[in-house]
């Protein structure tokens, strides 16, 4: 019954009628009531508070058809706008979003070595402040920052618990960048956000059960179900670089054996490389492999067996509709994502459930963890009464 | 905006406004217009609905405290009754289940030699006339069957697409056991419905993101999240068994190497016991393990070690509240939860995730299958308008 309180159904709804007028404007109040079931004073008292707050307004064109006639609603456009953030290993993307998950501006930063959790956050909160000044955004428009991340993230506190990549652990960065630039500050983990901006504006638009695995300096995955980001218990599912593939495999940075990451992230893969010979980036892994070299061979084969492994674990758990191919070794080498494909097809999905899902690239690209950061912040926003 | 549209959301309040007199009976109009959100026109329309469906009725109780008197709602006792069956390997189980999850009577059939699919199901349908005679069953009150089965259901049709088990595939059964007793029916994967049980009656009650592990003839697991099945696209998520845990690994009969079945299931257990002399059942390879001979004590510590990587690999990435392991293996032989629990705390859960979930033996055990259908019966019926 949890789904059905009272809070969450006020809060869905709120956001049900802005998704409404945003998708079919203009529109009337009683056709908003006749979507949704929803009481025409139910209607009425959100949409009150909505033009009061200055994100929609009553146009001039009036309901066609028989019947009473009545004000259509519409968005005032541009009143809404979010930022989204990517926090990376080595760099900070900022960005603009606008109602239409659209990169308005954006910025990108390297990080200085050995950078504080405060010193990053008073960073961003400068790089936010640079951007709306040098594009002559209209502060009153921005309803909040979304920021992703690689790592474990307490979404409703706002606080990154824990973070391999980012080196933080308890770090309340809601909190601390809300005191620095006024905004309702939305943290989640990078590939959650990712995931959402791929359903609602990339490539698995119009999918129920979308599957997004991410393979670069880390391993992870998401899911989103009927258009909601799937958390689990404490916001952690989709942690699948722990997940053990063999327990007489490699130790991993976790203290366990055999995880999943250390047949696939991009540092295993070089450190796996350099006891043949100094390997710098894994640009210079692919090279050697490109020109035959066995070891080179090996190595990155056994790591595309354990992509597709991989993905037929999560499709035998899961059962998307859409699986999502993303990440750095996926988007710098797009020989990976064939190559992925190929043997899934060929060898690793279980055979019932060959053909049962539709294999995408990442339709935003680098641009995924800005937009879905924004779009988060701006389904909070509208979510919240 | 899938889960919010006009024919979900009408199916939804019927089933949230029985639900809240069976929880919270005697109740009035208002108090569940109040609780729910719906306005009353939408309450008064529903609860008429019930009311002439001899479902509900008007109590002579009428509301305290101040305001308008309003009469307030009951159930109508032994109204609701559902029939669950559960169809296995070597046999069937049937039961009359009660809005409270009682199991009312039930009885237990072997299945024939080589009896068919067409067979199997007459006998059902008869095996149920007899439970309704033999108990005095006013047929009226006997809402709809539900069927737990192992293997892939299309539970929208009723249809068995795919069992291993049973050796069925594509059977129509949800049609053919209505024409044989009048009576809706649905279908579904036993783990299901299981994990739905004890979820509503069992283990579970009160968690949002519950995983059961099913070890036995197969492998399989199910979850409920905000007390609904997971099913995924084409209702199979949870299909473990064919996880790949070892590229390296035995042949599966699904045609792939080293899925996890071939390291947990009965059969497999016995069939590489019998690589070292016969041993005809489970309870004498553990009889084997517990005198001491050390290629038992190898073969159910490695399955041991497989079902504790399995309950790891599922929190990664589910991230659930509970963990249920259920299945022949845990209820014959107590020690195996004992050891699978310990191994996880010991060694294979992720670090950050230890602590994150409660672990839970079935609270209705063999009869979680019985139980559950009859509930999916219930709810599908008042769901439906």
């Amino acid at each position: 019954m949890k789904k059905h309180d009272q809070d969450f159904m006020k809060r869905q709804n709120r956001l049900t009628v802005f998704e409404i007028v945003k998708n079919s404007r203009p529109i009337s109040r009683a056709a908003i009531a006749k979507q949704t079931g929803m009481s025409p004073t139910t209607v009425s008292r959100i949409v009150n508070e909505l033009i009061e707050e200055g994100y929609l307004f009553e146009s001039d064109q009036v309901s066609e058809g028989l019947g009473r006639k009545s004000t259509l609603l519409d968005m005032v456009n541009g009143s809404v706008l979010s930022v989204g953030v990517e926090l990376d290993v080595a760099h900070m993307n900022v960005g603009i979003v606008d109602l239409q998950g659209q990169l308005v501006c954006g910025s990108r930063f390297d990080k200085e070595p050995d950078e504080s959790a405060e010193r990053t956050i008073e960073r961003i909160g400068e790089a936010i402040g640079e951007l709306v000044e040098l594009n002559r955004i209209e502060r009153s428009h921005i309803v909040g920052i979304g920021v992703g991340l690689p790592g474990i993230v307490n979404n409703g506190k706002g606080l990154v618990v824990f973070s391999v990549q980012l080196g933080w652990k308890n770090v309340a960065l809601a909190d601390r960048l809300k005191a620095l630039t006024g905004y309702d500050v939305a943290v989640d983990n990078e590939l959650k956000v990712k995931a959402l901006a791929e359903h609602l504006k990339g490539a698995a638009i119009g999918s129920t059960h979308t599957a997004l695995l991410g393979f670069g300096h880390g391993v992870g995955s998401a899911l989103i179900l009927e258009g909601e980001i799937y958390r689990g218990e404490m916001n952690s599912a989709g942690e699948i670089g722990h997940t053990t593939v063999d327990p007489n495999g490699m130790m991993c940075e976790c203290g366990k054996t055999g995880c999943l990451q250390t047949y696939i992230n991009i540092s295993s893969l070089l450190s796996e490389a350099n006891r043949i010979r100094p390997v710098k980036t894994i640009e210079e892994l692919f090279e050697a492999r490109r020109a035959g070299e066995q070891w080179a061979v090996q190595l990155i084969e056994r790591a595309l067996m354990y992509m597709a492994i991989t993905v037929n674990n999560i499709v035998c758990m899961n059962n998307p509709d859409s699986v999502i191919l993303s990440g750095e070794l996926i988007e710098k080498f797009p020989e990976v994502y064939d190559e992925v494909e190929k043997l899934c097809n060929s060898r690793f999905i279980w055979e019932p459930l060959r053909g049962s899902f539709t294999f995408h690239r990442s339709g935003l690209k680098e641009q995924g963890v800005v937009i879905g950061s924004g779009l988060l912040s701006q389904n909070r926003f509208f979510a919240l009464a």
